[in-house]
């Protein structure tokens, strides 16, 4: 006799973001760790650093991921930051919302990861903010993730006839440091992630922006071996 | 003596999503009648009717907008929709959510919208959703746009260091007939505005899908006559 019970039912699918840097790498682990189907997602958004594309693929290979998409969106016809217009990435921040931030990009990518999740069914979308070394960052904050978790239950049909979409940061209250102990449990292989702002096309790090001081600092701090492969 | 007041300090700037239907042409009009500098944004989604697209430029040369942009971003690659995947356009709205709808579409504009307003300083953004006549899509009731105001108010500088960010979405409790005759009072050239789902390249509307009902119901409700191309 067949079973009636439909073995994907009992699914549960979450929508992952996966920058290829170490953070979106220790997400994709956790979520996985969750026992999550994981359908990750890059956002091309004309970046810089288009070498972190190439690791996010290599990140999804190491966690056996559902289904690894990469959607374009050109957001280099906004401009207005230093990621996708000719403004020079600083090598020391400074007061305020650095010129590295990408206005609404992470607004942006979670929407279109809602899209996604939309469609598949998923119920879960999760994505790496970290609001303790970003704290320059307004779209980095728990206040920023809750309303987008508020409006993502009234924009889809999840929200408003299924289960509803929970939008996780599990990483948007560790240290950096933290985020490598966790990282190093959860067995990622920090060596293929690229966090530098402007790595070179083989993703090898310029070891003088935000991103590399933030994470150089992450591995001291949490006493362990820095593996990024510097220029 | 020079005049130490920067005259583009007192502009008003308003991003302004115009897809090259009548409801985004009408909310155009309203907008520059209400005195701001229109930067007119359409976002090329992989949308089957792509013909709205060049509507949407000859539209915003009727109203001498500051600037148009087309943004680009591939949701066909997420699909999950009738104008975005290979799913027919029905001829006739059933019960629930039609097959119309693209997931996520009108947060995704609205995120796009909103990183262009940030980069231009400007403090408003408008959207011609309509309540009334789309009640099956989530993403067109008045608690979606409050709650999308909400969230970029705190995604953006301009909500955490500046004035805030105003969503305008002046038609959403309007009937077709309502903006018809708003259009008209405002001098819109209807003819030139392209609602049809599957306008072939010239922009001529089929008559037959719920967008097409719905538009000549609107012009047959405000007592005019339907200046629309059809096949």
């Amino acid at each position: 006799m067949e079973s009636s019970i439909d073995p994907r039912a009992s699914i549960q699918r979450a929508v992952v973001l996966v920058s290829g840097g170490m953070d979106s790498a220790v997400t994709l682990a956790l979520a996985h760790e969750q026992g999550y189907a994981c359908h990750a997602l890059s956002v091309a958004y004309g970046q810089r650093h288009a070498s972190e594309l190439i690791a996010a693929e290599r990140i999804t290979h190491e966690f056996a991921v559902a289904e690894y998409k990469i959607v374009q969106v050109d957001l280099r016809s906004i401009g207005g930051s230093a990621l996708t217009a000719d403004i020079a990435v600083p090598e020391q921040g400074g007061a305020g919302i650095p010129v590295t931030y990408v206005p609404a990009r992470n607004t942006i990518m979670l929407a279109i990861a809602l899209g996604w999740a939309e469609v598949l069914g998923a119920n879960a979308i999760f994505c790496g903010v970290n609001a303790v070394d970003y704290s320059g960052y307004p779209d980095c904050r728990p206040d920023f993730i809750a309303a987008f978790e508020r409006l993502a239950n009234l924009a889809t049909k999840a929200g408003v006839e299924g289960a509803g979409i929970h939008v996780h940061a599990p990483l948007i209250r560790l240290s950096k440091a933290d985020i490598v102990r966790e990282g190093l449990r959860l067995g990622v292989d920090f060596a293929i992630t690229v966090s530098c702002y402007q790595a070179d096309v083989d993703g090898r790090a310029c070891g003088h922006c935000d991103a590399c001081r933030l994470r150089a600092q992450g591995f001291a701090e949490a006493g362990v071996a820095d593996p990024t492969r510097y220029v």
